[in-house]
């Protein structure tokens, strides 16, 4: 939502909550409304301070305090990055829990003789740990879209509280309360077709995140009879996906993407389709990072394709490997890159006109740095070999400081369960595939009567589910 | 929702959640699935301890952990009264929150130096304060119906939580959970008419509260075309109506409640009201107690009508006066009822044919005990006098312990910044409203200009705003 | 739809159409709005002649016309029965084709010389026979609701036609013009349940034909999850189903309405189901009557049914044979009731004490006259051979003047290709099932690889597809 | 819908239809079902005869006659444009009136005696000349997506039938039978937003035939907050509008179609606006020509445009006057041109550097023969005079054959009862614009007290409202 947008819904809801109640409202509410300058300067901060304690309370009833909230909201969007810092560091800084109530409970606490007043007491100190600030970010749902505009905050929020730790508890705090409301048991799974609102799929294009989508022709082409597209709904923000996976309906495990986005290929019948392909899955809410729902996601939609399609035997993703590429760079840079077997070797010395003295990682430095290797037949086989056995050993032993895969996409399908299956060579062959994967993509493969025990072994023990094909790459 | 229905849906619920995943839970569950006895034996509660508790492991991953949530949600229903009282008091009691976690905590915070410490030792401190089973209370909701499930699960506990302190802090948590959910900001506001679903119009009937609609005929004429009815719906639960209120479009303040309700009457033309009377306002979900809807309801209401009908002058309910006649009970008791003028003396002295000397209380007391004084008319007009000034000093006067009004009803509106309008003599001509009110109705008056006024005098002062005939008859 | 909805339904047209036209319609317009007297006496009948005429005319364009239409469409509504029956016998009359046109056109075509002027003439004389009231009828379209104006109008004109030889073309062609927009093509088959509108409902409970319903708690048991209720639909009357069938799903081929409709019964399983039995089909539109549309709806409903619930196996009805009873008693006028048995006889005899030489025509006659008959078991036990002789025979041996089955059930489902399965004793213990039926219900059993054959046998021969069962007992 | 649609549909029908009943087809259908070769050779029309001929028995009942019917509408999508035309010139000439039943008939007629007679011999006349194709495309509906099939034939039949006269007929009856189904009354108008469907709203961007929308973006603006588009919507073909209309919400009448279209323009708040300028109406289904939705149309939106937007005053077209530029240069061509004024010659003379000998001809037809002469100042302001006179001449006094306005746009707005309000020089400033209409456009005003007169002024004398501007420019 842009903040045109935002301000717009917000003019709306002042009007629809003032209405009736205009007259009255004016005459009882003293708190500043005037638009602060955009860089909120110590002025403008100091009567924002009013206005927020102003939301805070209950002066004029609950349908008052709600149209005081729009007003500050109003405020908000009024002003430039540095202005909505300084704002939410005013509220990070002056409006948390309030340390004297808190001490008096612990206090009391410490007193307590008796299971009962205990229970009292820590119920007291649970109240006096509640920020006020929260009281003030509930205030913001009962705007229409108001829902939309904390998510929208907490994107906004983020960036910030990397820079600035007193916004971390803010942070923390709209983020449970966000992660209250978007629980996965309040969402709906719906499927996307190109009957879908033009308002709702203009979101896909906008947040697809894996293969950007180049048009609304590219688009009906993954809506189209042998593709399945599937997203999470939250009932209150009906026209924003939250999360959404695009499949495809195939024959066998696919190896490419690009043939899987050809616009020109024909579309089949998804009854013969044995094999449901996961090519791209897309987080569309940065406000919502940290609240998870991919895992839900595949599950769901593999339940619903099993239904539709009883024919369907395969459910694997087909991946980008996004972390590949630097990590090999930085093998390069410190010279530890897979060895070449002789036949690599000669074709590479070959190919590159290079003495036979060069390094394996001269030669493989060399190799990538020829302009479209891939299109020379000799380079890019001569290539193939250690880019696989080098993609392999980074996903198989790369890790990250929790113990799991270095790979982001490699760790979240395989804790949910996957094994990794195929690596395809040349399977996603735009410039990104490039960059990121060498070219490279693979096949998570969902197996459904493993998942559990993968999960189990992955979570609790790093144990990798792996093919012989992936294994044996990352032995040689 | 009754119990049968529940059991149905969480036997499809985990049919949904395992699906394909059956085999896969099966081999790695290891809890105890089995349906305990109803009453929940020692031994029983025993098994039960430790389903909670592999409920609250993430082992299997988030879907799993759900099942085994579902299967616990089953082993609840399966139990009577006593095992439910047992079951949930096992939970407030063994899952709260970790009391050597929290004095850890506590010790942490006490030593913090600066501010940022002292941040990350109350952040330490909020984790540990929170109860072990608000993460089982929170997986129910991935359940189809799973927030139905706990809105009736705290409809059970609250008299539970009555009798049983130790079950207090596991109402309250719950409350706040669905109070988080049932944001007024995540409402709906809809109107209902006879178009509506026949399973969303049989729970009007059924959570009626205010005056019993007798039949389906009944119903069909308060959804008329001079009638509107609105109610506040969760998009989770969307044939559920957690409040509605019923309103008449007629000219003038209605004073009798019979005439509203009477299926025989023609229906008019709502554009020529002037007036809107609310006359039932009924909360459908006992598990919502103490979670408020009703003042955001009638300014809906109230914005929605003046919208569509510009004609409407006047907005007031037609309410009951329900502690009435429990509380002159109580004053002909003690002796303390309204004292007669001598006009009124005589003809009660007549109509009951009893000496000159029987006292004011004696006179009362006889003229309510004679069965239908109402339909004797120098009964009634003997007794009209003491008891419309009863009713009118009961209402200004009698307050509760916070110092509002001691009527629930009057509190409810006059908290909404209505005012007493009118005392309307035998305005509920129904068993019920004799019971209740002698009869009597009372008009809320709502005048938009004076809302924010009368709330605030009322809340902050105890000031009630009355109309002259009010303040002249509790004078008296 | 009542006169009075009808009513408000034009007022609404009236001021949706002219709005903004309002100024304009009234200085342009010179016809009569006036509302005429209730039974139309001769001057008003003169008024309406000219406001149809204007009707007719394109005078002020279409739209303008179509208020007019409106304007008439009122009058007609404000008429009684004898006011309804001249309206309308003036529209027959004088607004049918124009005979000189008509002759004239005539002479052309035999004039016509080769293919090409044969066919001008035959265009021209198609279009001088088009009755000039369709003109009008179609205009009433353009109002809201305006089909369902016509569905009831053509209800009232039914039984005027029958009188009045001279509205036969005019019911003739109203017919035509409903059978073209209520094309089975174009109509929606919907199931209908419990969350269907109660305004829809309603009309169930209405317009229910075979099983009355009696009362909301009657119609929820029927809308149950082991029943099925299915209706088609006209997008332009979504509140008004045209035709709807009840279905219940059951083991084995059901033998008893009443167990059918028993509101105690508990719900089974629809999934275990072997057997979808179709109790109930009522027409609900008097004004489409002629238009067919149940063996489209029968057929629908089984593939909708087999596709849902794999189980089932077999697709019956449960049916009233409702001609019986008025054949028998005609058959016992002429004495030509079946035969008895000796034991039948003797146990008629003893029954009713009469003497041996009685008939058998005395002995059934006798046996029906006595109250109750059902309930003794003797009684009942001596009647049931001839009884069931007697529906046999009647179900297959007496005939419409068409050739087909003379009962209009038999004929129905005979017509469908179902065939005659089995007659189920004392099936239907209603006061109705017996006053039709002497109390006995058949099976008329849609086994789906014979249904075209004996749609064709029934049709082309007369031949009904009967189970040995009742060939049996027809032939005896 | 493309024909691979169709025939996915017809495919899809097939099945449903069958579905269960599979069996039974196959075992009694005899007819013809091979697919015919693409031209449809003498051999295989003589087959595609014979089921035309099955088609039309009731053989098998209704239902199986219908999937007869699917059979041949595949057989129909099979062929190419000469196999189309071969087929629906045997439809045409062999299954058309039965001469013979028609001969007789009429024999019937002129020997009838009495009125009831002739009632009874004109109803079989009647029924004689019903064409045998009717059946037959009225089975077709039956089908999904049936109605959108016979649209699409008769899209195909037209220019057919221009060649064809034998086609004449059936191109008249089906017109006809679409034109009852598609009767204004049993449309719907729908707002259509970008929340629309993306499936409905690509349909805009094909059928759109005045102003092109050149992308998704485009179509963005053109439903922006101060647009509006309505559409004329057949339940049975939720997805095709039929006709549809683009309003702009402006301040003053628009002289400018490339600002309206302004991408970059900001949108303005509707409630401001004064104006509604309908830009562009479309009918969008070639298969419906010459059944009439614009008149209701445009005044159906201006009544929910009044009633949603209060503040508006003029309602009025920004059209373009598609007929000028041809009928200038037949004007040229003969020498017909408006006479310059001095001061116009004088510039002409010199901006192109002709001597003073040169014709008011040579010199319009000179300067609109100069490349970009719209950009040249001088000459723009030159040939700004007589092309405005010109066309105000050609608009005013340019007659069709019936004696309406010559132009197709000035005919269809002046029917409606507008009124040629103001004539905008380079109000069109595109290519086509200047092709078409010399790069002018013309305000058509609706004002609703005189659109009565206007119209019955224009259709009864030919008269047309004019502004004095028009007037003006027209008589100099």
């Amino acid at each position: 939502m842009s903040d045109a947008t935002v301000e717009s819904f917000l003019d709306r809801t002042l009007r629809n909550l003032r209405g009736a109640w205009e007259e009255v409202s004016v005459s009882t509410r003293h708190y500043w409304t005037g638009a602060p300058r955009p860089d909120l300067p110590t002025d403008d901060l100091e009567k924002i301070r009013g206005q927020m304690a102003d939301c805070l309370s209950d002066k004029g009833g609950e349908v008052t305090a709600r149209v005081r909230a729009a007003d500050l909201g109003r405020s908000y969007l009024s002003l430039n990055q540095t202005g909505r810092h300084r704002f939410l560091g005013l509220l990070a800084t002056e409006f948390g829990a309030d340390h004297a109530a808190v001490d008096m409970a612990i206090g009391r606490l410490r007193e307590a003789k008796d299971e009962e007043s205990r229970r009292r007491a820590e119920r007291a100190l649970r109240a006096a740990l509640v920020p006020r600030w929260r009281t003030l970010l509930r205030r913001f749902t009962a705007l229409p879209e108001g829902v939309k505009f904390l998510v929208d905050l907490r994107a906004e929020l983020i960036p910030f509280a990397r820079e600035t730790p007193e916004l971390a508890d803010l942070d923390g705090d709209l983020k449970d309360l966000l992660g209250a409301w978007f629980d996965i048991g309040l969402l709906e799974l719906k499927r996307i077709t190109w009957d879908a609102p033009a308002s709702l799929l203009e979101k896909l294009i906008a947040y697809e995140a894996v293969h950007a989508i180049r048009s609304w022709e590219d688009l009906k082409n993954r809506l189209d009879s042998d593709r399945r597209c599937f997203a999470f709904i939250h009932p209150n923000m009906p026209d924003e996906p939250l999360i959404f996976v695009e499949v495809a309906l195939v024959n066998g495990m696919s190896d490419n993407v690009q043939m899987l986005l050809d616009e020109e290929a024909p579309s089949s019948d998804p009854k013969n389709a044995d094999a449901a392909i996961f090519y791209s899955i897309s987080n569309a809410q940065r406000g919502l990072a940290g609240i998870s729902f991919g895992n839900f996601l595949i599950k769901r939609v593999v339940d619903v394709l099993k239904h539709e399609l009883p024919n369907l035997k395969t459910f694997a993703t087909l991946s980008p490997i996004p972390g590949y590429r630097r990590w090999l760079n930085d093998r390069i840079e410190t010279g530890e890159v897979p060895a070449l077997t002789s036949s690599e070797r000669k074709a590479l010395v070959q190919a590159m006109e290079l003495g036979n003295d060069a390094t394996d990682v001269d030669l493989i430095r060399g190799g990538l740095g020829v302009d479209g290797w891939w299109d020379d037949d000799v380079l890019s086989e001569a290539l193939k070999g250690p880019l696989m056995r080098g993609a392999a050993h980074y996903l198989s032993n790369e890790k990250r400081r929790s113990g799991g895969a270095g790979d982001p996409v490699a760790h979240f399908h395989l804790s949910n369960g996957a094994r990794m299956e195929r690596l395809n060579w040349l399977g996603d062959r735009s410039a990104n595939g490039f960059r990121q994967s060498c070219g490279m993509m693979i096949n998570y493969l969902y197996r459904l009567a493993e998942i559990d025990d993968n999960h189990e072994a992955y979570t609790d023990d790093g144990r990798i589910a792996q093919s012989s094909q992936i294994r044996g790459l990352a032995k040689s």
